[in-house]
This record gives structure tokens, C-alpha cells and sequence, in this order.
């Protein structure tokens, strides 16, 4: 029997991916009625990461009142998955990039609602968090998430307090002593998609602070108080994460989940496709289907493409990637990782708006361009 | 043993069809290394046609001085094909819209120079005459070229001239007796791609005129002109060119052909095929490639695609359209006529010069894609 899977990211500000998925079906069904397929929308841990698991596995939504980046409550959510043994968490839900508003003060944004989402499953029982870091508005290094979540940051008086990345600099000491200790037994995944470190000039300050409103001055200063706080770290909980890959990931986050909660940091696909058991779907596949909104040299490194290639070269599947833009001569380099053939749905001369607007009709007529040729070299003697 | 043909027509201001050719080898020799394949470079009509004609079926360019549009001598040529017996002429290499340069007075431009070219070619000996239509910066109904030839126009007075498109409506008698008589042996076949009759709101005046220099008084002149033209041919000649479709192609020079020459008009692509027996290279085919700058409504109306098609549906052969872009919802009227894929080469947004100057690059990618697919499909159990 004939089996094809299919494993599209978002095209952003386009289709989900549980959307693309529909197209892909819906072209599939009238091209190659005979052939089964397996769906499977995925995201890499930004935005509708929790929507994703709970699409590619069921699941519950939790929905909950939090703290929002700024300290007013929002309404924050995650999903729970895996029988109630797994709790997805999106970073963005409490301390994303859109709650800002146009209030950009990064250095005042606190992670102290993903802390509260966090604690929140920790308290179901759990035992498996998967956070997705990215998108975030803040710079704190998580530690209002940690704060949350019952470490405390002490002042040199002895006060505590809980640190945003313009007061990370004061913590004098941190007491690890007081973390929740139902969550010393939880596994944790923060998923990240960026390699950067904590600090420096490839650092969470230098790279991400201004698009969330730093100027120069700002992004320098941020950058010294997460100097400062890594010195404390090392110091008081014998941890240096400042180089780990993905330290730098929402606003330091990265690094502050190894700190405080002992988290590894993984690749979002690979832990998404790990979680939804992805190598049990590929069985006796004979083609897999994915796809981004634009696949360039960064979306190959780490995102969902390269992470289904992974998957499909080790087993000889064939993988076929339409996009919607792809950056000019990325196809060698797609084609080494184990893609096979990378086709984009923009078939006319656009400004990306309008291409955007019609993401949904483009890759419907980019599928039944490439369903029609496999249909034909299939059947014939080519 | 496979076989693919390959039958493009040029992405205009940016390959010739040779050029799309050897980009399309270059790629089946690197994918499909033991698959044998056949180029057909074509054109179809316009500018290119000749050595389009040359580039398939081999031959020789002649070159000689003849009329430009405004009188001044110019380098024109025309190809001799087929063992001397044919000879294919483009129009615009003598009354071409590029040879106006800036000084753009279609009134007064004259074909005087394409009968040149067809006074030598008849003069060879050859049994066939194709005349490519298309671009011309005339609006003479063909008169020079059959003034060339030997066809006398007479003023009331009794003297006889060159009318040009100003000067149509003073013909008051067409004498057809001297006429080259070795030209009244000779079949000809005037190739175009449109079909607009000679006067009227469809006509040559009204549609093409704006563009070759007339303003909306001029328009309405010309098309007063050809009006007037078509009543003495009926008179003269007996014969009613008016309605052909085509009859307002270059000019006018459609229905002149048809008047004077007792050419038939006849779809460009149709006598491509047909002149370099493209029934012959499909057999054994089992695969085509086709393609264009661009694909839309206009151009699945007798331009290359559309010809190619009707060849490869009529032997059920897979037909495999690559080109630059592709008007929105194209897909579904191009497979009615028989394609079977329709592949856009550019995956990158970006204006148009920039795509032009990357297609090459960008086809080699687009080919590539295709034949990895082509290859994982043919040889696995998809």
C-alpha cells in the first residue's frame, strides 16, 4: 500500500500548519485517491507550538490567568498532552513579543507567567515540560519564570526581589533551596531554534534585544547585567551556561532554564517529532511532504526541514519540501541534507502581501503540479 | 531506452530557446545520465523565428541590405532551411519595431524591406516561403512588401507608389498582374498569434497602433485607411481578407498576405512543429519538456505550450511545462490542454529584472527539483 506523510511547518503569516496540511490532503485525495497519508503539522517551539502538539497528538488546553510581561494579568494556556504525562508549554503565551503592544521596554519585561504556567503543570502531575522558547519580549535571563517557580534572587541586603533584565545586575545571591520540589522530578525540555550564547556580541542582548525596542545604549547594559547574573550562577548554583548553544534564546531564557531547572535544550523539531512519535509514522512510508513559509541557510539549520531530512535520509524516504519562497542556490544545500526536491508555491510576480493572501490557492496548485508528475512518472515507463 | 524531449520557447529578456535547451540538458545529463533526449528550440513567430528554424532543423542565414521601415538601407536576413527548399522570414528583421528606434510614425513606416526579403528568397528557387509576423512598427497592410514583389498601386491619377499606413486610402486601383511569377509557384505561409481581423476595435489600428507611436486620432485615421484598402482589394483582388483571423497581424500585414500573396495564416507554433517534423522526434518520447517566460491566458492560445500540447495529448505523452511565472489559476486550463505540470522557476521574491537576470541559474534549479522527483518516483515503489 501507497503511503505518504506529511509534516509541513506554518507558512507565517499565511497557514498554520494544520491548515497547510489541509490543502496537502485535500490535493492528495483528488490526484492519488488510493493512497493513505499520515498528517502531521508541526511548529519549532515559537509561536503555536502548543497548538501543534495538541493537533499532531490530542490533547487538553489549559487556559489560566497570569502575569503578563509587564505584570498585568493576561489570559495565559498550555496544552497537556501524552495522557497528562507531558505539559506543552509556549514561552509567547505569557511573555510573547504581541503582549508587549507597543509597549517595548524590554528591560522591565518579566518571564514571571511562563513561571506561573510552569508551576501550574508541574501541579498536574506531570512528568515531562516541554517549554518553547522564542518570540519573547523580555530579557531576564528567565528569571521571573525561576521566581515563579520558587527561587529566590536576593539583594546585597538580603531583600529578594525578582529580577527583570534591567535589575539583573543587583542579585547579590541566589537560593535555589526553595524551587517548587514536585518540579525536581519533572523532565525538562526547553526547545529552542537559535544557537546563540548568553551574552557577548552574539549574545540574547546584542541579536534580539533591539527588535524589542533596545537602543545601543540599552542593548549594551542589558548585555552587562546578564554578565552579571552568569557570574552569580556560576558562583552559587556551580553552573556555566553562558556558552551553551541557545543560551541566548528568548532573552536568556535559554540559559536560565539549564540554571534553574536543570532543562536541556533541544532543537523544537526534534523534540516535537521525538514527542509525537514521528519515526512510528515514517513506517512504510514512500514519500514524505514538508514545507515552510521560506527555506533559507537559517531554516536549514535546525528548523522543521532539516529536522524531517534527518528522519527520512537515515530511512531512504524520499522528502519532497514546497515552500513558499527559497533563498537563491539553497537547493544543494537542502539536497545534502536529505531533501529531494524543493519546490516553491510563488508562480507569479508579487509583492509579498498579495503572495501571502494567496498562500492557500498557490500551494493547492503547487501540490497538484507536483502530485500530477509523481501520478504520470509513476504510472508510465519513465 | 528513455527518451525526453525537449521543445522550450525563449523566457523573453532573459534566454533564448537555445539557451533554455542547454540549461534543460545540462540537468538531464547530471540526473537522468542514461536517458536519451531531443532539443527543439522554438519560436513562434515573433522575433528569434529564423534562427529558431536554423537552431532546429539546420540551414543557412542570408544576409542582405534591403529597406528599413523608414527607407533607409539596413542589414536584413532571412534562413534557408529544409535543403534549400524553404525559406522562413521574420518580418520584424526588416519592419521590426526595434529598427524605429525612437522615431516611431507607424504612418509612415513601410514592409517594403520583408518583400525585399521575399523577392530573394522566391529568387532561390525555394517551393515554401514562412513569413513570422509579429512586431512590426508598420501599419501598411503589407503594401511595401507587395510593392516589392511586384504589385502595382495606382492613385486615381494613374501613377503608381509605395503606400504606407497614411497613405492607403489613395490607392484607387491594385494592379496584380506583375507579380514575381515565380512567387505565384511558391506556397506561403504567414505565421501569427493573434487573431484580430484588419479594421475595427479589434483591428490592427485600434489594438496595436497605440504602441507603435499613434496617438487616438491617428488610431482612428489608420484604422480609416485599412478600410478603405480592404474596399479596393475586394474590388481588385475579389477577394475579402478583412475577417481572417489574423488579418490585422503586423500591421495589417496579415490580411495583405492573404490578398496578395494568397498566403495562409496559420498559428506560429503549428508551422514550427510542423517544419521540424516534431511528430517524428516524439516518437518513443516518454517525456516532454515545454516552457516560456511566462504562461497565461493569452499565451495557452497558440503560443508554444499550447502547440506543443496538442501534440503530446494526442499521443498521451506526459508534457511538463517549466516557466518563469504563471498567471493565477492558469494550472487548471493548461491541464484541459493537455499538460501535465506546470512548474514556476522562481523561488525567490524579487522584481521582475533581477528574476530575468537569475534565470538560468533559477531554471537549472527548477530542472533540477524536477528530475530528482522524477528520479525517487521512477525508481522507487511511489
Amino acid at each position: 500500500m501507497k503511503k505518504i506523510v506529511l509534516v509541513p511547518d506554518s507558512f507565517k503569516g499565511s497557514m498554520n500548519s494544520r491548515e497547510v496540511c489541509a490543502v496537502m490532503e485535500r490535493q492528495i485525495r483528488l490526484y492519488l485517491p488510493g493512497v493513505v497519508f499520515v498528517s502531521t503539522p508541526v511548529a519549532d517551539g515559537g509561536e503555536g507550538t502548543v497548538d501543534s502538539f495538541l493537533t499532531a497528538v490530542g490533547g487538553e488546553r489549559i487556559h489560566l490567568r497570569v502575569q503578563g510581561p509587564y505584570g498585568r494579568e493576561i489570559e495565559g494556556f498550555y496544552g497537556i498532552i501524552d495522557q497528562g504525562k507531558t505539559a506543552v508549554i509556549e514561552m509567547a503565551a505569557a511573555a510573547g513579543l504581541p503582549l508587549a503592544g507597543k509597549e517595548l521596554r524590554v528591560e522591565r519585561a518579566s518571564t514571571y507567567g511562563v513561571g506561573q504556567l510552569i508551576r501550574d503543570a508541574a501541579g498536574r502531575g506531570v512528568k515531562k515540560i516541554i517549554v518553547g522558547l522564542g518570540g519573547s519580549c523580555t530579557n531576564d535571563f528567565g528569571a521571573g519564570a525561576a521566581a515563579a517557580c520558587g527561587i529566590r534572587f536576593l539583594r546585597r541586603d538580603g531583600t529578594d526581589f525578582i529580577p527583570t533584565g534591567a535589575t539583573l545586575g543587583e542579585v547579590d545571591r541566589i537560593d535555589r533551596s526553595g524551587l517548587l520540589p514536585h518540579l525536581q522530578e519533572i523532565e525538562i525540555a526547553a526547545i529552542c531554534d537559535i544557537e546563540n550564547p548568553l551574552y557577548g556580541s552574539d549574545g540574547a542582548a546584542y541579536v534580539f534585544a533591539p527588535q524589542k525596542g533596545a537602543d545601543a545604549a540599552m542593548v549594551k547594559f542589558l548585555d552587562k547585567q546578564l554578565r552579571a547574573i552568569d557570574f552569580v550562577t556560576r558562583r552559587d548554583l556551580g553552573l556555566d551556561v553562558s556558552a551553551l548553544p541557545g543560551a541566548g534564546a528568548a532573552g536568556g531564557m535559554g540559559g536560565g532554564m539549564a540554571a534553574f531547572f536543570g532543562a536541556k535544550l533541544q532543537k523544537g523539531i526534534d523534540v516535537v517529532l521525538e514527542t509525537v512519535n514521528f519515526s512510528e509514522k515514517l513506517e512504510h512510508a514512500d514519500l514524505v511532504f514538508t514545507g515552510e513559509g521560506r527555506i533559507d541557510s537559517q531554516s536549514l539549520c535546525g528548523k522543521v526541514v532539516s529536522g524531517v531530512a534527518r528522519y527520512t535520509k537515515e530511512r531512504g524516504i524520499p522528502l519532497i519540501a514546497v515552500v513558499g519562497s527559497a533563498e537563491d542556490g539553497i537547493d544543494v544545500a537542502a539536497y545534502d541534507l536529505g531533501v529531494t526536491a524543493v519546490f516553491s508555491i510563488n508562480h507569479e510576480l508579487a509583492d509579498i502581501e498579495t503572495i501571502k493572501l494567496r498562500g492557500r490557492e498557490n500551494l493547492a496548485a503547487a501540490m497538484s503540479n507536483i502530485l500530477r508528475l509523481i501520478k504520470v512518472v509513476g504510472t508510465s515507463a519513465i
